[in-house]
């Protein structure tokens, strides 16, 4: 619904789908959705829960579903193979990164990626937000850029389709870290270090599969990253706050899940991501995070960029 | 006397020069430093008011004055120059990094510097803190990552003396920028798009000066950066939060002179820094902050990194 706003305020035709017709008919009648309170949409903005009806009748089609319900939207997209797809939801699948997942079964499909540092709270409030669209198809970036510029939204294009993608679904494990960080140490010099070794894991990560270093210095990386990372607005970075030892309850917690399929990424690839082993082991071997945060301390002293 | 107290647990035999007799009669007495309140320092830590005493018995100098007293400062390092020096304090003099600065005479000086995310109120009370030590002899930037060494202190070791150097100037004027950010916008969007824009300008300067874009990504760059922009201890954030149009009153603010400096050296070296422009533009022209900001929203759309 934020980013319908946005493109239909670019001038956009905006179609929404949803499955539940009691919010279809909220959305069409009152121009209000439950996931925003006290926010009023345009009424230009239509939903619709025939799948078929609206991808059929696009050009764009935007995929903003949670990321478990990937598989569940993979036939549409195949179905429909001739579309252009921006996708902004943020994980992995199948320890895939979305768009590979995706074009498994069709390597032709005209894809792209959004992220940056975007609470949808405060698009739909029109406060000043960046972004990055992603495509290895550079002109399609470009053409999702255009759709979705306006007064307060500022798109970049970029072509780090994996890069953007790795780090959007990383940070949330480390805003898991942040929020236990706050919590226990109470120190910006250590959350800082914290996250800039973070920074420094993400790297390994991007680069080593195949995305590029710069992307970590803009908004899908660092940008995103101090985000999610200081800010209550942030279910991962609150989920850190309170933990104390209890994973069941938090199923909209993403970072939860990914620091499992991180971890095993890492492993499967032989990449050295100790901040990652160390919340893996606090969420799902119960050991005690500050434990952990000690024997990263322990390392010994080097250089902070191998050579 | 943060540092003082890293180096005296360690193991160091420290002696600090202080040019006030009542300051040093305090340390060596009661152990109490007129900067920190409420806090013993170790009585193994000596004070003395005679510069010359202190260099000449010691092997390694930490320089920790104030960035202005660097000409002051620098006949003595050129009286006993075979020692090995650590600079840790941060800005420009004339227009050069500060290493520059002392070699113009004397090439052959050992020198290196400290930076990164680290409050000195924090780090006396043992915080977790990590810090990049960068010397282009890499040998001497490992001797002082030895030196600095504790539980709570993790030195790293780098080779990128100019791109440490520069970063911990210039994010002075962006920490500003973050706090002017955050009383106008209250919007963590905005200020994550800020201060991620400000290191595509950071990473520009830096790369156009002869520094290495990974420093951008270390403790020395996004780390300091981050905690110089979030936090209440800075005085910079500070004083951009309060800014009301008067400049005069804030000489210990380092980044209103920096944002003067920067803004010649970008001009001088054809480098575009917009968002230092902007602030030039707040700051020496008294033009509106919000009003700058809107002109940058409204620059060209393009890609996020240039080709």
């Amino acid at each position: 619904m934020a980013l319908a706003s946005v493109m239909d305020e670019s001038g956009a035709q905006v179609t929404v789908w949803a499955r539940s017709e009691v919010e279809a008919e909220r959305i069409n009648t009152l121009h209000v959705s439950k996931y925003f309170e006290n926010y009023v949409f345009s009424p230009s903005i239509v939903c619709c829960t025939d799948i078929d009806a609206c991808i059929s009748a696009s050009e764009y089609v935007v995929i903003a579903t949670p990321v478990h319900a990937m598989d569940a939207i993979k036939p549409y997209v195949l179905k429909y193979r001739s579309k252009k797809y921006l996708i902004t939801c943020k994980g992995l699948f199948d320890g895939d990164v979305l768009t590979d997942y995706l074009r498994k079964d069709a390597p032709e499909l005209n894809l792209a990626v959004l992220s940056g540092p975007s609470f949808s709270e405060e698009i739909i409030r029109k406060k000043i937000t960046a972004a990055v669209i992603a495509s290895r198809n550079a002109e399609l970036a470009v053409e999702f850029r255009e759709l979705f510029h306006t007064d307060y939204f500022r798109p970049y294009s970029g072509t780090d389709e994996v890069g953007v993608q790795l780090c959007g679904a990383v940070k949330n494990v480390y805003a898991i870290c942040a929020g236990m960080a706050d919590s226990r140490y109470s120190s910006s010099n250590m959350k800082s270090a914290l996250l800039t070794r973070a920074l420094a894991e993400m790297d390994k990560l991007v680069t080593d599969m195949g995305g590029k270093q710069e992307t970590l210095l803009g908004l899908a990386g660092v940008g995103d990253l101090m985000l999610s990372c200081h800010s209550s607005l942030s279910r991962n970075y609150m989920f850190g706050f309170n933990y104390s030892g209890n994973t069941e309850t938090a199923v909209t917690t993403e970072g939860i899940k990914a620091a499992a399929e991180f971890y095993a990424l890492a492993e499967k690839n032989g990449i050295d991501m100790p901040i990652i082993n160390s919340l893996y082991n606090t969420l799902y071997r119960k050991m005690d995070f500050c434990h952990e945060v000690n024997t990263l301390m322990k390392r010994t002293l080097k250089d902070e960029f191998l050579q």
